[in-house]
């Protein structure tokens, strides 16, 4: 997809809805991806992310020495290779290989961005004083990336053992609220 | 609606998909409610759920201060009502009585669950060292409540600016992931 640049102060609507998301790392000149849903805005701008990335993990070692990666958000095309990612390890694996995913360059960290997914939030990590506790990082995105040509983004949203809720219906409802 | 009691280890299942919740505290007798997004499941079982609420937010002194709260989970017929809440304060507002919104006595803590919310989560604060810095609590679920007949909920997912994406289909995929 061709992605543009997205203000910074926009990324708390990508994330806010709960989206399943692919989390890229890059350690040794090998990059892995993994499929992620325990993730929450912290603050609006800069834009600060807290995420699980539990020890079983073969990205948590990655994140933790490397202290980068970019956040990826699939649509419900991706759906099957995001299920694929979350039953494999990148351990034995080069999931980018295996599911046909294309790596394109970041502009400010080494993982790279997913080319089929339809936005990418490269991040660094600027806290990891609640990983030794609850595998809990915190990450500011530093540069943010969009298809704009994709305004209903059919993300998808996990219920628990593969099944995923796909948005059907927008509402707008008048607020005050950003 | 009327709810059964729900096993701890199925919660994350509710959580995970991103919807708007309706956080509720009680402080000095008074009940109030917030509308909330930012949150992640931490851990399985037992629950554990991290949570921003701002200090600009009232509840932000009741739930430091008691400890306590329920997570209720509101579907599409509340949207009006979830904005409605996320646009006014507890400072000078009876939200119970402006929306319309009926509070039922929780089994483990004080605040109550609305009735009109298809699951809800009895919650007590775990954990405030992430509070100075991201307001940011840590949750564990003590008691979990669901309305059995509602089987696809059309919970509701912010993207901003008071757009919601509504589930349309569930799609079903072959999974080893919880």
């Amino acid at each position: 997809m061709k992605k543009k640049s997205l203000p910074l102060g926009k990324v708390y609507g990508l994330l806010e809805p709960g989206p399943v998301v692919l989390l890229t790392t890059a350690r040794k000149g090998r990059a892995n991806v993994m499929a992620m849903s325990w993730q929450t805005m912290l603050e609006f701008e800069p834009p600060l992310v807290g995420c699980v990335v539990s020890g079983r993990n073969f990205s948590f070692a990655a994140l933790k020495a490397t202290r980068e990666c970019v956040i990826n958000i699939p649509t419900v095309e991706l759906a099957a290779t995001v299920v694929g990612c979350g039953n494999c390890s990148g351990r034995d694996t080069d999931k980018f290989t295996r599911f046909g995913l294309t790596p394109q360059p970041a502009a400010l960290v080494a993982p790279p961005l997913i080319a089929e997914c339809y936005a990418s939030l490269e991040c660094r990590v600027v806290d990891t004083r609640m990983v030794n506790r609850y595998n809990f990082f915190v990450l500011e995105v530093v540069k943010a990336w969009i298809d704009p040509s994709c305004k209903d983004p059919q993300t998808i949203h996990h219920r628990g053992h593969g099944a995923f809720a796909v948005p059907g219906a927008t509402i707008r409802l008048p607020s005050r609220m950003k």
